[in-house]
């Protein structure tokens, strides 16, 4: 028998998730069944929607999340002991899982993509659901062309600093909104974003109006919030908007969401097209994005940064962190 | 010589349009060159977007707006005097336009499409720029299907009474929002919505729950405002918002626009697609439109209603009465 701890979240997160929302889990896993395989984790991930979808789940729930870890014992014949898997399992240090039975984002599984040696970090990252986001979200949705201007908040995140990234590959101009003058410097200097703000001491208005003198082509929007407002109307004709979250509204209560200057009527009167989106959407095509992702990593287009905490009993801190804006690009957990 | 008149706007609006930000002014029309047709105009058209784009033009100039006139005199070959044509030439009674040299919105001229007896108002209304709005804003846009909960507030106007019709022969339940409880019955009790509600009056977040208890598919916004961020809370997964305008706020500075709840929550975690429009995107098209709402005007599948103000003096006292939503139906000024 092995001896595995999850997180379980025990109540609704009331604004900024609490300490004791979870409760971690100690309990003893099954055998293994035909087709299953023992996976001990080696990394986790913590991500947005851990806190945007929390009320969809009745409590008491299994914290969800990716996560990298190793197979430790098999009973599928095409999954051996050592072999790398990612698996949407969440917050805990072994589980079990089925390959066979892997159709959805709740219950993925699948092979680490060839890292060429790389750290089977990027599983999580720039090769994972987070680069999938970046990809997708930017390339369906707001279909940019080259010479363009992308504006994208939330920048040096985990998927906005891919997003930025991706958009300079595809020969844009790009434009990154972040917390921090830190922030801003790795956005310009270590990424080669064209211009990068601190969003907390900039005026985004006036600062468009420079960075932006041709207006804004492509938004992608990973805050909502007061700025979203203010980039719209700096959109052109027929600009897009791909949503990806509103992390600036995560932890208010949904029925009093924050209220912002009204977006209609720069949708109208440039006809933009704003569309949200939900990266599983696409889970049958994510292997097509991984081979344009980490092809793009090995050649050192896409540069990532890491911000790991270690330990466990640090996943929660990490996870607030996250949400204070403390990361600069992906935030995981060494296990 | 023929003597013609003309609404000039002399200065850009500031709130409600002033009276005395108009000026009428006479002046004699030059003879008609090859080409040229002189027309005689018989319905004038007041339309929110006469409010908003107000400040698109530097001041002075000649208020824009669709006309249906008769040819009095002409020196183009393809039009003999009598015919009836719609141009965008505006606030006039007489004006000289060459339909060889029409190609864009602002100079288009063209023969009102045969209405078999009908009212030439049609041209103004179901079967001229409101009619092809409706169309294409609902169907390009939403691409409603038979059995989809279609929204659309400002459902007693120009463009909302026949958005809601046109799905109703499209197969959809129509929900519909008006000002006036004399405009909701025309809404059910003429037009043939499945509901229709006071927005004055209704708790919409509740009215909602009942009216579109599997959720609203697809929202036609005329309006902007607090009332869409609402009906985009009940909308469903892939639901799809054409933003046709936002007449809550023509009236305000838009460095001022009203602060309503974020959109971006919804639009992300139910995919929503949100797109604005003008209908001139359409216009090599617009014919292919008059096919069809011709056909279902003359089978009695779209109603109509007009909201005459009459004589030339009046076109003013008609645009600030459509702004404040006096109008049910179209609202038009004959000459």
């Amino acid at each position: 028998m092995v001896k595995a701890r999850k997180y379980v979240v025990k109540r609704h997160f009331e604004g900024v998730p609490k300490r004791d929302d979870f409760e971690i889990v100690e309990f003893e896993l099954p055998s293994l069944r035909n087709g299953e395989i023992l996976v001990k984790t080696e990394w986790v991930s913590v991500d947005p929607y851990q806190r945007a979808y929390n009320r969809r789940y009745p409590t008491p729930y299994d914290q969800f999340g990716f996560l990298v870890g190793v197979v430790e014992d098999t009973k599928n014949p095409k999954y051996s002991v050592g072999t790398r898997v990612v698996t949407h399992k969440g917050w805990c240090d072994y589980s079990i899982v089925n390959p066979n039975e892997s159709s959805t984002m709740s219950n993925i599984v699948y092979k680490l993509p060839d890292l060429k040696g790389q750290s089977p970090i990027h599983g999580l990252s720039s090769v994972g659901m987070v680069g999938v986001t970046a990809y997708f979200g930017l390339l369906e949705i707001c279909q940019p062309k080259a010479g363009e201007t992308v504006v994208v908040t939330g920048a040096a995140g985990a998927v906005g600093s891919l997003v930025g990234q991706i958009a300079k590959i595809k020969g844009c101009r790009v434009i990154g909104f972040a917390g921090s003058d830190d922030k801003v410097n790795w956005l310009q200097n270590t990424l080669g974003f064209d211009k990068a703000y601190n969003y907390k001491t900039a005026n985004i208005n006036e600062t468009l109006k420079i960075a932006a003198p041709n207006g804004v082509d492509c938004y992608f929007d990973n805050v909502g919030g007061e700025i979203s407002s203010i980039i719209m109307s700096h959109m052109n004709n027929f600009g897009r908007v791909s949503v990806c979250g509103s992390i600036s509204a995560y932890n208010d209560d949904v029925s009093q969401l924050p209220r912002v200057p009204l977006l209609q009527f720069d949708i109208t009167m440039k006809q933009l097209k704003v569309e949200g989106f939900l990266v599983h959407r696409w889970l049958t095509r994510w292997s097509e994005a991984f081979v344009d992702l980490s092809k793009w990593l090995l050649e050192g287009k896409l540069k990532t940064n890491e911000h790991i905490t270690e330990g466990f009993d640090k996943i929660y801190d990490a996870f607030i962190g996250m949400l204070a804006g403390e990361n600069t690009g992906k935030a995981v957990v060494k296990i």
